[in-house]
């Protein structure tokens, strides 16, 4: 017996997102039912909701950085009881069985891919799935994250469901630590986060950027230093010296300047995907010092527990501006002229308030 | 006091190479005086010959892939005695001092960048250095190659100073090995020795290649099979299931179709570097695999000298057409026609017959 849902969706590629009625299904035997307290609101909703990228589904309910508490579980649910503070990222499930999922890896799911929290199949009700800009969600305890951060702070939580994971993940992977000079091109969403965690972690940490007037920031979320990267002096002074460059800056945009800054066998990752290809990297600039460019995605479900228990033993959250969910589309315009330090956060509460 | 060489040169970008007589230095406390037995024919060679590359000093003598005997050592010498085998490759010095001297990777030396065998700065008597297309050659021995093979297959051995170490470098790099499925693409001198290699270290072995033709060879050479890369459905047969890819065409073509056949957390590895960029790489083909691509310069001299021991114990030389020293300029037009399988050597005793 699904219940009724409500949440804000974009009727269509063109129209302003609008409150809107759903159904969600009731708790399964292995399912947690989670009512919203708070949704971060990133780029890939606006890309969405927007029609952007191909196969949105209309009416599209976004948001996948959810923070709630949790109202009912299912018989089978031994991680959460009701009351706890729960969170839940970009998908909801995946086929539980191929390698990548047998690893942790579930947003590698090689046979269906992962289900997205919203846009993607929805394996039990058909049709497909809803996201966070809702009252509540319904979601299988193997892809709820336990939230232990302080209660005051869930607001600045919920980004890390999304751009938490995004940074944390690759910082991981690549075994960023103490020694290391780590650099984050891009100090947006993912950026800040990306600063925050690799500074946690025991890097020496510098933000690439094409505005000095994000140096002070920079330093304050934990970077040593700003390096503009539009000044071909300064980037010549740190050549062959990074061990690893998290790349976060989607807009195409020349990788040989960040490649020439990795030492020998150094590694930069990108995490966004941009719409238009990047220019074509220099193959010299691999070879003659056997760099690497790679890429990732997200983080698999133990992995984002790891980081919000990592975030939370560091007294790490994002940096949000709390936003009422009837200013989403103010935020959408706001958030394409990157003006927000650094993230968008809808306080649910206000959603029925509306 | 230099003693006098001869051997062939380019006169300039636009003349065939003919006889030349230079000078080598004696040999000072820690050197090696090698009489070439045989030279291989490089693209690397013909590149540098024609002036295709920037910065060719004439008149130039190629060569780096040498094998030849040893006639004189200096005082220091420990590692060489009068009558031993000895191979040069790519590289003649380095700094020294520098973390990748320090870490055995002298081609990626930090400083002064590795001395090249031929048009490289001659640390000793000036100039610049003349390679392998001559009678005999100086070099520290802390570049020379020990060569254990048996006399009959050194022509054979000459090839693997350059191919062979290329390819060898990034298999044992990204660690090939047993239960590993690994491409290479392209078969010509790099990619038949690739073949070799990668299924000499235990691995499943599979030719890309735009001609079917060459099936029955990459067979013989030790590959499962050909997989021909114009073919999108055969392709796709094997998406998602490379553990590595070791790409040898340095003409510029398609990266995603060889990107795609990656397993997660795969790796794609350029060994050769196009005159004109490759198209830009899909960043989603990394993303969403969190594969890699990078690139790889050769290898260290320690390397090399356990690639040729790895090649002594499993029987592995190059497949190669001898020629007379005098015959170069039609090798390198066949070369051009990738007609040669798979790599000219010059024998040369032709070189005084001449």
């Amino acid at each position: 017996m699904p219940t009724p849902a409500s949440g804000y969706a974009a009727p269509s590629a063109a129209a302003p997102l609008a409150p809107f009625s759903f159904e969600r299904r009731d708790p399964g035997a292995t399912d947690v039912a989670i009512d919203i307290l708070y949704c971060g609101v990133c780029h890939s909703d606006l890309h969405t909701a927007r029609g952007e990228w191909e196969g949105t589904l209309y009416p599209c309910v976004p948001g996948h950085e959810i923070v709630g508490r949790v109202t009912a579980v299912g018989s089978d649910v031994t991680k959460f009881t009701v009351g706890d503070i729960a969170g839940v990222g970009c998908m909801v499930g995946s086929c539980g069985h191929c390698p990548s999922c047998d690893d942790g890896e579930e947003q590698y799911c090689e046979t269906t891919g992962m289900v997205g929290t919203y846009n993607g199949p929805d394996p039990v009700l058909g049709g497909y799935t809803f996201g966070g800009y809702s009252d509540h969600i319904v979601v299988d305890e193997g892809f709820v994250l336990k939230v232990t951060h302080d209660e005051a702070d869930l607001a600045a939580v919920a980004p890390l469901l999304c751009a938490g994971i995004t940074t944390y993940s690759p910082l991981r992977h690549w075994k960023v630590g103490p020694g290391q000079k780590v650099g984050i091109v891009g100090l947006g969403g993912l950026g800040h986060m990306g600063v925050k965690i690799a500074a946690a972690m025991g890097a020496e940490v510098y933000v690439f950027s094409t505005s000095p007037n994000k140096r002070d920031d920079a330093k304050r979320l934990g970077a040593t230093d700003l390096i503009v990267s539009k000044d071909a002096d300064a980037m010549a002074e740190h050549a062959n010296s990074f061990d690893f460059i998290l790349n976060t800056v989607a807009a195409p945009h020349d990788l040989d300047q960040f490649l020439m800054l990795l030492k020998r066998d150094g590694t930069m990752t990108l995490v966004g995907v941009p719409a238009e290809p990047h220019p074509s990297p220099s193959v010299g600039n691999l070879v003659f010092r056997r760099r690497h460019l790679a890429g990732s995605l997200i983080g698999g479900i133990a992995e984002t527990q790891e980081m919000l228990d990592f975030c939370r033993e560091h007294g790490l959250t994002a940096d949000i501006e709390t936003i009422r969910m009837d200013e989403i589309e103010t935020a959408y315009e706001r958030m394409v002229k990157s003006d927000v330090k650094y993230r968008f956060v809808i306080d649910m509460a206000t959603l029925t308030a509306a």
